[in-house]
């Protein structure tokens, strides 16, 4: 067992005798089941540094949303000296690291693609290097080079129609949580050694192309942890001992995160589940006497600070799918530790209370990780900071505590991975809404017209027969799994060669688990449709050439949404038979296929592309967002709808299922008591039934309205809203965003 | 069936259904079984390109060895514009195209390693690019670090102790002969469409990592063909469509060949089978009375010109192993059909006759496909070439033929390879005399005293036992099977994953068989110590830890090299033995193991690092080359030795087993007929026996003595002599090999 003296104080063993971060958490966290009433306002550093970011984010948001952009440095951990939100406040950061020399200033990262990186430069009016030009086409490979080069016509074909979309292939796939507590609890030189003795020990004396590929790996996570140091040390600290203190820590573990998103630009890149660890060194510290509430209150507002300038280059058409330059730095609090105890401690409450010392803040995206028995306190703490901030999401531990343990993290929006322990081949998702129409069409697009999928027998009739139609439909989501995932196979495969996260790796175990996590789009539209056609009368309408452009639909029938188990069976039907058919497919490292409900703000973009629908959906308009029913489709309450929501197995979407609900504060009861009151106790019954996730929005549509035609008022500068799987300031959507989220249903009464 | 105007009367169907450069030659060729008195001596165009070549070739050596260098331009197809013998001269120039910009200039060629191409440039006075190195460090992994990142701890031991020999881990491996035939024949708008065929066909819908990497080298290759029609555009020509004539046949081809060297460093960079080829050409050029006998030896003099001005930057160490700058630019000649036809035309004739009409030269590594059923009058005239030059080699086509068709080419020294149909991954060699020793000495070296091998129960005896002796040397050998296959497996990972040739795999059959080419070094020295054990008294000599260094044998025993079966029998079961041990393991993409009993110079390099041997070989002196009898252990005579070798079943070996001999002139009689007749009747008995190959020198002691000690003298310039596996030019040999060389038995008689 090792022992070192940056570890006084703590307990237990077996995390002294390998790299094990939750059993150190067990051995030494205090569970806090107190009120609010601790926290500390924001110290004058913290007034002063926000004050200068805010300055920042406002020339940000007059220059387009950019900055500055690098255009002839490529980032790597040492690409550049060391960075402050001000030279002339730099003493009063507790905590220091940019990605790039200066504040929001953009990196530029290659590897994932060239043509991207370059376009966001021009798309900013900004030149790209030349001679880096030459490097990245003409000797360096990049990842998406990689994809384009071995997809296949028909891969190309589904992903040019939209049937598969948002694929990560022109960027890093992100999704993958270092476990940057690591860095804190054992020093880089540690891990280093930990790392070698799993390098001396890979493979059994044959080497075969994975265990080559293995060894490789490991030697670039060695690499990079040496880097890591490097990079500290331009700052000043040395990182290669464990922190000694709660300043250090913090410090250390921002390091590590540093090191993942200067190299790395993944759509997501989340912080992870690092308040109870935290708390760990802050408690030490207090009861030492070192530290006091308000500079512990500072270390955790200065850490956030940090997470609120994440930012990465990209292009017009990522800011499509992805509005409001969202990166998910995702952040948990809470949770119930297997042995029964809470995992509240104070420092999950100053994580939510940063949202009210700084004011709210789309990231880092703030996610409660729900159970009905977290101390009461620490709920209605967080139902308040949702009522008033809207900038907060919860998560079911119950559902997710059996399958992940408890040291998960939240991956990207909603998803769970364990972390260290878990690496996730993010693969976006399939439009299953467009899948049945392809169904009917025998596989043209109804948009382009194009022959995309295989060229089955269409539906010929003028009405349509629900068992005609579950059958071509239940074909032709055959053909779409096997086509998405054999994408995915090949992207996560150029990815591994040409982008390989060393430096977030090097904090995972050696002996990885890897997931393949795939997705759904149009989710409700598809459950409602095919509602429609065994309960009411769908009538096609062709165009010349008789291909079905649109739908008219005869008589009532049950919607998703309503608590109505004719149309939610079908919901349940549909998520098991999809994941079914993912899983029939080889995956690249035999990862274990997943899939979530989740769309993010690209429902607008997937709507767009996708025809009209049995449902009533017209061509062109919004998907419903993530696992939402679709909008107006809920008929019977917020509860109703959860109830639906809630029978979504979470078993068979282990990637998530995301929900997004807009209450107005009224239905909520009349003052601040009450309304905490009835969303705690909202919470509380939508998790013990099952469900996975829950966004909050607490407004009425009316704010929104006035925010959309009245940006430049002062009150709506940092107003946050939750949409599907994160949050986002409502001024940074596009104007078809904004009347999306307004058209979504706001729930007036329970 | 296509259709080509390029191809009038040509004859033949598949050939133009599918790309097969065999099926065109087979319906075309006409065999000549006349003399050598059509041949035609070189044109005032040849002679002033040659001077000025010779020229630059005197400077070259003045500047020890190396005339100009590229420092910041890395070598692509179209890294460099266009270059000539001599600017004045350049209209004269029947086949243009350079490496790089001048003739005799080095490209800078980083894919392999990095710090090899910088140590090429500073070992010669030449500062590298500090941008590339930065590129190459930071950015681009090389082969060379790929491999580093991979090799085990015990891999690089047994490297650094020699045991397993040069490997091909700082530049390419070589040794893959693309079908330069194809872009005559065909054009390269063809050979693309025929790829993109492939490329539309890989896979059968499951994206596993084999169908992924494929579709991507398909790209990658893709890529390369249109880059070779911008390659040939720089020169003026448009290489889209088939060659029309003979001088567009000359040139297409050798651009084919030209792309190969301007993108891959291999040791080996052969040519491949091209005479028979390329007289089709000829030989319907002057039927039509558009070519003359003078143009026709004019345009292989000028295309032979560009084979021996092939050059790449090398290290110190690198000439070690491989002395005199050898690029193994091999180029076959003659062979029968397996139709019985002899594939004998005048071009062969042509090409042997520019080492008359520009002297003798190493390279192109000029190679006769021997049978005894060659028409007569050819086998003399190669003869006769050998005796005047001592710069061909023989192999024997009649063992080559069953295994590999008759249209293989030798893709390095002697190794046979399916032109077009196969590539090779080329492995180096085990050094099994060390391996003897380690078995004797419990696995630690003799030489650095290291641990290398496993910590087996050594020999304590003071007499060498042979059963006791057989046992270990047998688990040694397992141990060295296994280490040396792993240590090939992640080679050639890491080449086909940093140094892909694209450009050769172009011009070679998507479906390629692959070969896995191990080789043995050390081999009569084995053989003749397992017999001194047998035969005669071995007494061990230890140093003050008990390690053997040195031994005493007392007695006589049988040497391998006598036609003597005691001894014949160990060569044989040694063969057997390792080959067997080799062929246990998994090869990486699964590849047939093979193996080969050759050494070119190295042999020196690899006697230094050997200590003393029970065959009374002392420590340090060289090993004797490839599979030739030790030195001074012939005593039979020419025949017998030659007996010994044949007996070796090619079979077991098919990456080659080379000897090389030197016969004293006058043994072979004593003028021209005389000498020619014997030395055709030697080939055709060693041939007929199963001999692979053979090195025919024809000079006496003396005049290689001579040499060393008189190299300035103007009949030297040129003297060019056979090692193991290539030509070279004696001066330019070290001291050291020098006196191995002359130390080799020459046969005064038969």
């Amino acid at each position: 067992m090792i022992q070192m003296e940056q570890w006084n104080g703590f307990e237990g063993r077996l995390w002294k005798e390998e790299v094990n971060v939750r059993d150190f958490i067990q051995n030494n966290y205090k569970p806090y089941d107190g009120d609010a009433s601790f926290l500390a306002g924001p110290t004058e550093s913290t007034r002063l540094l926000w004050e200068e970011l805010k300055k920042l984010q406002k020339e940000e948001r007059a220059k387009n949303g950019v900055l500055d952009m690098d255009t002839d440095v490529v980032s790597t951990l040492t690409s550049h000296g060391p960075g402050y939100i001000n030279e002339s406040l730099k003493d009063r950061e507790q905590v220091v690291g940019l990605q790039t020399d200066k504040p929001l200033k953009r990196a530029f990262m290659p590897f994932g693609g060239i043509r991207m990186a370059e376009e966001a430069c021009t798309c900013n009016g900004y030149t790209p290097s030349p001679v880096l030009h030459k490097f990245f086409t003409e000797y360096h490979t990049t990842h998406n080079q990689g994809v384009f080069d071995t997809y296949t016509p028909e891969i190309k074909k589904a992903r040019h129609n939209k049937i598969i979309t948002g694929l990560p292939d022109t960027y890093g796939r992100g999704r993958i949580v270092g476990d940057y507590r690591r860095v804190a609890l054992y020093g880089i030189d540690f891990l280093i050694a930990m790392k070698e003795e799993d390098y001396d020990h890979c493979g059994y004396g044959s080497m075969r192309d994975d265990i080559i590929r293995q060894r490789e790996e490991l030697a670039q996570q060695i690499r990079a942890l040496k880097q890591m140091k490097e990079m500290a040390a331009l700052y000043g600290f040395d990182i290669s001992q464990p922190a000694r203190n709660a300043k250090e820590a913090v410090q250390w573990l921002y390091f590590g995160y540093l090191a993942a998103i200067k190299t790395q630009n993944g759509a997501a890149m989340s912080v992870g589940r690092i308040s109870t660890f935290l708390d760990i060194y802050i408690q030490r510290d207090l009861d030492a006497g070192i530290l006091t509430e308000e500079e512990a209150q500072e270390l955790i507002d200065h850490l956030t600070m940090k997470f609120r300038m994440v930012k990465f280059a990209r292009i017009p058409s990522y800011y499509q799918l992805f509005s409001g330059d969202p990166v998910w730095a995702t952040l948990e609090v809470a949770g119930m530790g297997q042995d029964g105890r809470s995992m509240v401690t104070r420092t999950d409450y100053r994580f939510l209370h940063t949202l009210e010392n700084m004011g709210p803040s789309p990231e880092p995206n703030l996610t409660v990780l729900y159970s009905s028995r977290l101390p009461k306190q620490f709920k209605d703490y967080a139902s308040y900071i949702s009522i008033e901030t809207s900038s907060i999401q919860y998560e079911n531990d119950d559902v997710m505590r059996p399958i992940w343990g408890d040291d998960y993290s939240i991956c990207c929006c909603v998803s769970a991975t364990q972390t260290g322990k878990e690496m996730q081949f993010f693969g976006a998702r399939a439009n299953l809404a467009k899948c049945l129409l392809y169904a009917i069409n025998g596989g043209v697009d109804e948009k382009t017209k194009e022959q995309v999928g295989p060229e089955s027998r269409p539906v010929t009739s003028e009405y349509l027969d629900y068992d005609e139609v579950m059958h071509k439909f239940d074909s032709m989501m055959s053909w779409l799994a096997g086509l998405y995932v054999n994408a995915l196979n090949l992207i996560q495969y150029m990815h591994d060669k040409y982008y390989y996260e060393a430096a977030l790796m090097a904090l995972i175990d050696t002996d990885v688990r890897r997931t393949f996590a795939t997705g759904i789009a149009g989710f409700s539209h598809v459950v409602d449709s095919l509602s429609a056609i065994k309960y009411a009368k769908v009538k096609t309408i062709r165009d010349e050439n008789g291909i079905v452009v649109d739908y008219e639909t005869i008589g009532d029938f049950p919607r998703y949404g309503n608590d109505d188990d004719r149309a939610d069976d079908i919901a349940v039907w549909l998520l098991h038979t999809f994941m079914k058919k993912l899983k029939q497919h080889h995956t690249y490292r035999d990862a274990e296929p997943t899939t979530s409900i989740l769309t993010i703000t690209s429902n607008v973009v997937y709507g767009k592309a996708t025809g009209s629908l049995p449902d009533g959906r017209k061509a062109g308009e919004p998907l419903s967002p993530g696992a939402n029913p679709s909008y107006g489709a809920e008929q019977n309450g917020l509860l109703a709808s959860l109830n639906s929501v809630a029978k979504l197995p979470y078993e068979w979407a282990l990637d998530g299922i995301s929900n997004t609900q807009t209450i107005h504060p009224d239905a909520l009861g009349h003052e601040g008591e009450e309304r905490i009151e009835n969303l705690t106790h909202i919470l509380d019954g939508y998790f013990t039934l099952g469900g996975h996730h829950l966004n909050v929005n607490v407004f009425g549509v009316e704010k929104l309205i006035d925010a959309m035609e009245h940006p430049e008022k002062e009150e709506y500068a940092n107003f946050t809203i939750r949409v599907s799987g994160y949050a986002v300031k409502f001024i940074d959507l596009t104007k078809e965003q904004q009347l999306d989220v307004i058209s979504r249903t706001c729930h007036g009464k329970m």
